[in-house]
């Protein structure tokens, strides 16, 4: 039944006892909520290893985020720096490896606010693409800190669309090397993370500073910071401009496109399995057991001031939320079974994979970052004043995720991508008519030559509540709207448009096929998860309501797709709502335990308004009370208060 | 023409060019920009007056704005303290009174980075909620600051249900005083600006500190600040304990509910129309402006890369936004118009407007403030990763209007209090079947009794640039689903639940039915306020693209409700969608002009990428150079990077 004192360990006073209207709600379990945190991380042995971990990071006061809220931008640069040479010390001093499950555990416990993660990032692009006299030169020297690398992409100019980037790397004939230049103002690198102070070499394997003195820029090497940020004080992001700079080595292009490619597919996925999801599931945790201690209104006059989870509306801003961080939860896992199989195939030199790879990843990366963005903003405002104070934890969440719709490729841009994808699957799909085609289409896009029923057949509410009847309905609406892109394309072209400007004429059209092609992958991979659970039908049952909830839910929003070509009729929308409410009851009961099941632990939480035990008041107060400003004097006070209120003695 | 010279007067040595990418924008001006500027302040006189404001304000460097993004809690605070000192004396300086266009326009120029708001709010308070004698002692202390109020009302434990509040005032016949009580933790006000440091009264007129010396407090009375906030660090909110504290004064009963009811009304719609949107305004303007200059990707192989702003998605991103922005402008002068007649009304005692006017301000802050909020997050992504930086100033406009879904009532619980309105008003409809009402329904409802179309007549898509079409489709959506809600609510009591939980059961349609109520009442008064524009032809064409787009928008995100009776055909849906992807197109080429009209100077705008002459990249590079991180040491160098670097000499 899992281990509260694992979770709760804030050591306030009154984490001691639970507040009962917390206790309440964990008394009667319809499941075993740590049999579903085992199968959430992968087995028990997994739970063990991780709660291990998280045991030791907590114990060493160096990784305490408590006072997070209270730091100044410096103070919050040196704490992450803390963080970033602690970890390493205890890795090194526990044999912790550096593609290890213990570290990536430990990462997870330390909710990001650690530096010099681009310098992990460097670390697999240098493995991934570096050659071997490289990666024998430079892999060692990064694993142990004799160097710290950034990784310059981003100019002030250019972003997602690498082909614009403006520095040069011109080789020099004579003198057998490369120099890199930045020709405009707008080809200064910016964006980069751990730039302006530590970083030491450039990917480019660009040296910028020397190596025995790390004070002393090269000479050509202008770096600095680029200014405030929302949130992400801890992470010191540069500018960088390079005035003719030789970098060391020489330009060899290796391996295939396609093996290059994909370690950064994985390294998105993981990015969003590791660093994304898990923010959205915080933020559910924090908001829904804040709605069972929050009382507000009466549902009848008689009644004492329910809890705000007793509301429908706040089912309705919170379940769906729940919902969606399972079903990515059961996503990023395939997902990276497909991957772990396509490698092996590509080892083998087949990559008849990628295209779909490449269209799961970007779609994913945009749909993940787009809804778990909402769902993190939504369960935000779902606490009301409260969730607009930092000591929440929420206004964090909510802006760490806003940064992923633009970095690792921005959304749009990415599901125009996905879009292309779906055009080329579905013009294969008609180039023999009336036969199948001849070579089969990926599985993802399967649905688009599979039979398909005109009508919905669904006759009463509980009929939603059938995965094959759903995942049918979106297959139905991502086809048609597919078709319907492609046709729009055809005409524009057909009248006269040339393909670059029917394409652009029809972006906003080829952006909705994308978006529900994605929705219909997700709900398909929740359904595949739980047919895996057929050994656990507790937990199964819960979790179907889930899936039911999310696939209902994005039916309804989207129902407009639905009802245009009379798949489905008004009156099973109707249905639809009606058994989408009806889900909403029932997974109100099991709410709280679905989010424990999470298994965060408190100080990973760090939220006043979260935490297991329920005490969200006296924390809250008992946080405002460290605010420096409560020790200080009014820094107004003698210039500008203390004038205006003796106005009325002597006039102004 | 406008006046540019007004409008670029930051001072860089760039601002004396126009960057010809925004200058080509402005070559060709198909309407008046400075005769739409007239028209948005209410005429030319005020447009003179609101400029030569922004010049005087703009002439004190205690006013700037520029270093904002720089500072501490404590340096905003003080500065904002600063411009509150100082707009004092200027206003007695030039004759300012308290409630004149000049105050209004020099606190526009400001945008809200000004200490004391709640000193005004209380002052409202207190004139028309006070008794003569009350006013009479305490309004010329308050209005020379004599005295710093604050409006502590939000407790620890409720806010938006005002019946829930816990702070007891008992009175003492003895010695005929109220005392004033925090019973328990969750009673401690929580949130009051202005509350911690400055203040000396409180609301139920009890004093907080001694007159004679600010820097004690009463007896009894524990303040603090609560913490730090996302954002608003120049406001000092704060918590404040009341420990069996005598205030002044005797309660009395004043006036009737009704006529203490509109002050309030009128400060809603005046803070939203003076605070809300301006903030979506500006954010459109910098979205649109950077929009222009940043060029990306290539719509042909051949061509040079293209302005963002020219790809269909990004106007779908910001084109809707700026609808938006325009639309509530119109309806924001009519309710102000339609509360100055109420009140009028009021004062004959002829009380039959206020439901309509507290449906219609309440449906109107939940509206604006969610859309205005989603529209200047939406503006900023758009703006890609330079969005993120605080430099685009679009970071602190999103976190703003973020607060203003749950202050001043918390937006669920606001539409919520419009679907009663709308379900008495249709039980109206319903009282004497087959006659008319007795009494007629308010204006705004008027379309629950109007003739209703079946279906839709549009046959080609330019019909649905007609006004009156989508209007009445709004009409016939917003009534279908009032009556479904109505069906619903009574369908459940019919079996068997009682009218709170039936209630309860049906907020989720509830909702459904006032947001489209809400979205109808947006349109119908933009179309109301075209219809006036007659003499400006020019104008009015280009804004009734605007107003269509709205609508359409509107249509076109919410088809399901439009599909669900089949008021509209599939086929009619995309119609819509046509006309809506060509208004795109025509509106692209006014864009640019179309915010310009809101006249912001740069100096309100306060953002790199939003300047006039839209040299945003030299402006992004030479504001990052004031980063204080670009002139001091690395405050983690000595402690963490000199080890980490040199651990491979001695290990670590």
């Amino acid at each position: 039944m899992g281990s509260p004192v694992h979770r709760v360990s804030l050591g306030d006073t009154w984490s001691r006892q639970m507040h009962p209207d917390i206790e309440s709600e964990r008394y009667m379990q319809s499941f075993d909520v740590e049999r579903l945190t085992n199968i959430l991380d992968g087995g028990a042995q997994n739970t063990a290893l991780r709660r291990k971990v998280e045991s030791i990071i907590h114990s060493y006061p160096e990784f305490s985020c408590k006072d997070n809220y209270f730091m100044t931008q410096n103070e919050r640069y040196k704490a992450a720096m803390r963080r970033a040479f602690h970890i390493r010390l205890i890795a090194r001093h526990l044999g912790w490896l550096e593609d290890g499950r213990e570290l990536g555990y430990a990462y997870r416990s330390l909710s990001g606010d650690v530096a010099l993660n681009i310098h992990r990032v460097f670390l697999r692009a240098l493995r991934s693409l570096g050659s071997e006299e490289q990666i024998a030169k430079w892999d060692p020297l990064c694993k142990n800190i004799q160097i710290i690398a950034t990784y310059a992409q981003t100019e002030l100019g250019h972003g997602t669309y690498l082909q614009g980037l403006e520095t040069e790397a011109t080789y020099d004939a004579a003198t057998q090397e490369f120099v890199i230049h930045s020709p405009t103002l707008t080809a200064t690198k910016w964006w980069p993370g751990d730039c302006e102070y530590p970083s030491t070499p450039l990917p480019y394997l660009s040296p910028s500073r020397r190596m025995c003195s790390h004070l002393h820029l090269l000479q050509g090497i202008i770096v600095g910071d680029i200014g405030p940020k929302m949130d992400f004080d801890q992470t010191d992001n540069g500018f960088l401009q390079l005035n003719h700079v030789l970098p060391d080595g020489t330009y060899v292009k290796l391996g295939t496109a396609q093996s290059n490619y994909l370690p950064m597919v994985v390294v998105r996925v993981e990015l969003l399995s590791g660093e994304v999801l898990p923010i959205l599931q915080k933020a559910c945790v924090i908001a829904m057991r804040y709605s069972v201690i929050r009382r507000q209104s009466r549902l009848r006059p008689s009644d004492p001031e329910a809890k705000v989870l007793d509301y429908q509306t706040q089912q309705q801003k919170l379940f769906p939320q729940l919902a969606i961080s399972y079903a990515f939860h059961f996503l990023a896992v395939s997902l990276l079974e497909f991957f772990q199989h396509s490698y092996t195939a590509i080892l083998n030199r087949d990559f008849s994979f990628l295209p779909e790879l490449h269209a799961l990843s970007t779609g994913m990366k945009a749909m993940m970052s787009e809804f778990c963005t909402q769902g993190a903003e939504m369960c935000r405002r779902a606490c009301g004043g409260h969730g607009y104070s930092k000591l929440s934890g929420l206004p964090s969440l909510v802006t760490k995720l806003s940064a992923s719709c633009t970095y690792e490729g921005e959304n749009t841009v990415l599901y125009l991508q996905v879009a292309r994808f779906l055009v080329k699957s579905y013009l294969q799909t008609q180039m023999s008519p009336g036969s199948t085609p001849q070579r089969s289409l990926p599985p993802s896009v399967a649905y688009l030559t599979a039979p398909d029923l005109a009508r919905c057949p669904a006759q009463r509410a509980a009929d939603f509540l059938c995965p094959e009847l759903y995942t049918t309905a979106w297959a139905h609406v991502a086809a048609r709207l597919i078709k319907d892109s492609v046709q729009h394309l055809q005409t524009l072209m057909q009248s006269g448009a040339d393909q670059h400007e029917a394409w652009n004429q029809t972006t906003v059209i080829h952006l909705q096929a994308a978006k529900a092609h994605c929705y219909y992958v997700t709900v398909k991979g929740f359904t595949e998860a739980l047919e895996k659970l057929e050994n656990e039908p507790a937990i199964q049952q819960v979790l179907k309501r889930l899936c039911d909830l999310h696939a209902i839910h994005g039916i309804l929003t989207n129902s407009g797709d639905f009802l245009h070509d009379a798949f489905l009729s008004g009156d099973q929308v109707d249905m639809a709502r009606t058994a989408y409410l009806d889900l909403l009851r029932l997974i109100r009961k099991d709410a709280i335990l679905l989010t424990d099941a999470f298994d965060f632990t408190d100080q990973c939480l760090n939220s006043a308004l979260g935490c297991y035990d329920g005490n969200v008041y006296e924390r809250l107060f008992q946080w405002a009370q460290k605010s420096p400003t409560n020790t200080q004097e009014n820094p107004a006070y003698e210039e500008y208060i203390r004038p205006l209120l003796q106005s009325w003695k002597s006039k102004l």
